[in-house]
C-alpha cells in the first residue's frame, strides 16, 4: 500500500467535497435547477477575477481559452507582441501564427522574467501592435512575469490590449483585473481552482469587448460574443460541462470563505517555505529572481539527472511531481504548491526530497531543508 | 420529496459506477498510472465506432468536434453539401460559413429525413463538392437520416468525404464506420455514452486523414494531426479531461459487456415502445417516417401548448423532458430513450404522459399508452 500525492502544477488535487458534488446525478443544463448554479458560479468568478464584467466558461482545457482570446479579438495580419519565455509563451506565439497574426517575439531565457522596459520599447517602436500576450506565471519554469508594469504601458494605448494567460496565476497571487487594467485574463479549472481539467475561463475588459467588434478571424465553438449574450440570459452558448460547474460552485464558495487575500497569503507562505527549504539543502532555483508562488522549479544537483529525482518521488514515495520540459528535461524538477495545498504538502515534498537526495548520494546537510520548511510554515 | 428523472436527449443520466469512478482522486495525465486508462479507452472507442483507426478525444462539447472536422479537413473557398433539417444541420452550415467554406444547403422540412437521391443529384452536378455534412440523428426533431445510402454515393468519389454528426446516433443504432465507409464520425460524452458533457470524439477514415494534408483553415486547440500523433504515443495533445476519461473507461466496459448489437436492440425496443404508446394515446409523431431510436418527438395534441406538457412533467412529476426548439417551440415535446435507459424509463415517461394529458383535459383512451408500452417492453 502506497498513499498517492499529487504535487504537480496541474491537474492539482480536488477536495472531496467537490468530488462528491460532481458525483451527484447530472442536472440538465437548461433545467430550472441549474440556473441558480450558473448564477452563483458567475458571481464567484467575478470575485475571483476581481472584475465587474462577466466571465466566460468554456468546456475545454485552458488552451481553448487562449485560442479563443486570439480568435475573438484579433484579425488576420494584425501585429502582436508575445513574451516567449517557456512552453506556454511559445503557445501564444504558435496560436497567433496559426491564425495569420504576425508576432514580434520577445525571447526570454527560460527561468527569467521579461524585462518590462523591453515590452515598452517594442510598443513605442510599433504603435500598430494590437495585443501584448504573456503568462502571469509560466508553468514550465515557475517564473512570474511583471504583469502590472506591462499593464501600465498597455493601458495608455487606445488600440492595444493586454492578454494574460493566468492559468497558473489566478487564485495564486494577486491579479486584480479591473484595478490593473488587464484586458483578457484566461484560466483553467485544474490549477488553483482545484477541479479536474475540462473548463477554461475568460474575462474581458470593455476595451477587449470593443476590439472583438472588428475581429475577422474565424471562430465558432470559442465565440465570446455568443457566450456573453448567453451569460446575459444566465446560460451558455453550447452544452456546458455540467458536472465540473457543479464542482466549481463548491470550490468558489471555499475560496470566498477563505478570502482572496488569505488565499494569496497561503500560496506565498507555501511557496516561500519551499524555496527556502530547497536552498537550505544547497540546491538552486531555476527562477530565483522572479518566482511564481504556484510552483518552484529546482535545478537538479550537479551530476544528477532530474529525471531520477522525479522517478524516485513517484516510485518510492507515491508522489507525482513534474520534470522539466524540452531543453530543461533532466535539468529541473517542479514542485507545485497551488490549489488544494497546505502546510503538509510542503512537508511531504521537502521530506521526500531529503530522502531522495540521500539515496542519490548528493552531499547536503541532513534536516536542513525540512527544518527550514517547518520554521517558515509554523509562522 | 420528489424523485428526479432525466429523460432529455442529453445530458443523459450517468450510471453510479461511472459517477463514483469520476469521484476518485485525480490522476496526473502524464503519470504512468493514466497510461493504461488511455489505452483501454482507445480500444473501447474503436469498438464503439467500429473502426480500425484511432479515435480522437477532445476536452470540449460535441460542437468542438464538429468545428474541428471542418477546420481540419476543408480549405477556404471549398464547397460543402450540407443537410439542413434542424438546429444541428444549421450548425454544420454555420460552422462551414464561419470558416469561409461555401455551402450548398439541402433544406429539409424539420421532422423529415433527407431524400438520398437529392444528395446524389447535387454530387453529380457539383463534382467539386469536397464534403457532405449531415446528422445521423437530428436531435431537435428525432429524425434519422439515411447515412448508409449517402455513404454509398460519397465513397465512390475520390475527392469527397462524408462527415457525420453522430452525437445522438453513435451507440444508439448501427453506424459501422469502416464497413459503411464513413469518413468522419463525431460524437459527444453526454448522450449514449452516459457521461457528463465535456468530451467530444472524432474518428477519421484514411481518406479523411489524407484530406487533412491539404487543409488550410486555421486550427490550434482542435488540431487532429497533433492529436493523432499524440495517440500514437498513448497521449493527448493538450491536458485531457482526466476525470471524464476515467468515467469513460467504466462506460466503455459496460457497453462491451452488453455488446453493441444488444445495445442497439435495447434502444430499438425502448424507442418502438415509446412511439407505439404515444400513438395508442392518439398523439402523432413529428417524424413518423424516419424516427431515430435516440428520442421521440411528439406533436402536442391540438389546442395544447407543448410547453405546458413539459412544465407538468417537470413540476408535478420531477421529470426533465425536452421541448421544441425554434419554430417547433410549443409544438412538440421530446422524450429521450438513449444511454443509461431501460424498460422503466419508458414506463415512467408514458405513465406520466397519461396523467398529464388527463390533467390538461385531452381526450384519449385511458391506459392505452401504458398498456401498449408494457406489451412491447415485456417482449
Amino acid at each position: 500500500m502506497k498513499k498517492k500525492y499529487l504535487l504537480a502544477p496541474g491537474p492539482t488535487p480536488v477536495p472531496s467535497s467537490a468530488l462528491l458534488a460532481m458525483a451527484t446525478p447530472i442536472v440538465h443544463h437548461r433545467a430550472p435547477e441549474f440556473a441558480p448554479v450558473l448564477k452563483e458560479v458567475q458571481e464567484g468568478l467575478k470575485y475571483l477575477f476581481q472584475t465587474k464584467n462577466d466571465v466566460i466558461m468554456l468546456a475545454s482545457s485552458g488552451t481553448g481559452g487562449m485560442e479563443g482570446s486570439v480568435a475573438n479579438l484579433l484579425s488576420k495580419g494584425d501585429k502582436a507582441l508575445v513574451v516567449v519565455g517557456g512552453k506556454f509563451g511559445e503557445r501564444w506565439r504558435d496560436i497567433c501564427n496559426a491564425y495569420g497574426v504576425e508576432t514580434i517575439n520577445i525571447d526570454v531565457t527560460w527561468g527569467e522574467a521579461v524585462d518590462g522596459s523591453i515590452v515598452k520599447k517594442h510598443l513605442d517602436e510599433n504603435p500598430d501592435i494590437k495585443a501584448v500576450l504573456l503568462q502571469a506565471s509560466e508553468t514550465c519554469t515557475g517564473v512570474m512575469h511583471p504583469v502590472k508594469e506591462i499593464a501600465d504601458y498597455v493601458k495608455e494605448r487606445e488600440n492595444t490590449v493586454l492578454i494574460v494567460d493566468a492559468i497558473t496565476g489566478l487564485g495564486v497571487f494577486n491579479l486584480p483585473m479591473d484595478d490593473w487594467g488587464l484586458d483578457v485574463v484566461v484560466t483553467g479549472s485544474q490549477k488553483a481552482l482545484m477541479l479536474p481539467p475540462g473548463l477554461a475561463f475568460v474575462a474581458l475588459s470593455d476595451k477587449a469587448i470593443k476590439m472583438m467588434e472588428t475581429s475577422d478571424l474565424p471562430k465558432y465553438y470559442f465565440n465570446f460574443k455568443k457566450e456573453l449574450k448567453a451569460i446575459a440570459k444566465n446560460s451558455t452558448a453550447y452544452t456546458p460541462a455540467v458536472s465540473l460547474i457543479v464542482g466549481l460552485k463548491d470550490i468558489l464558495s471555499m475560496l470566498r470563505e477563505e478570502g482572496l487575500e488569505n488565499v494569496f497569503a497561503r500560496h506565498e507562505k507555501l511557496a516561500n517555505a519551499t524555496r527556502e527549504a530547497v536552498k537550505a539543502l544547497g540546491l538552486t532555483l531555476l527562477a530565483p529572481n522572479a518566482p511564481s508562488n504556484a510552483l518552484t522549479a529546482v535545478n537538479a544537483p550537479e551530476g544528477t539527472d532530474a529525471g531520477s529525482i522525479v522517478k524516485l518521488y513517484r516510485e518510492k514515495y507515491g508522489i507525482t511531481v513534474a520534470g522539466g520540459q524540452d531543453h530543461l528535461k533532466g535539468k529541473i524538477f517542479r514542485l507545485a504548491h497551488l490549489g488544494y495545498s497546505d502546510t503538509f504538502d510542503v512537508v511531504i515534498a521537502i521530506s521526500a526530497l531529503e530522502m531522495i537526495l540521500a539515496e542519490l548520494g548528493v552531499d547536503f546537510e541532513k534536516g536542513a531543508g525540512i527544518n527550514k520548511a517547518m520554521e517558515l510554515l509554523s509562522k
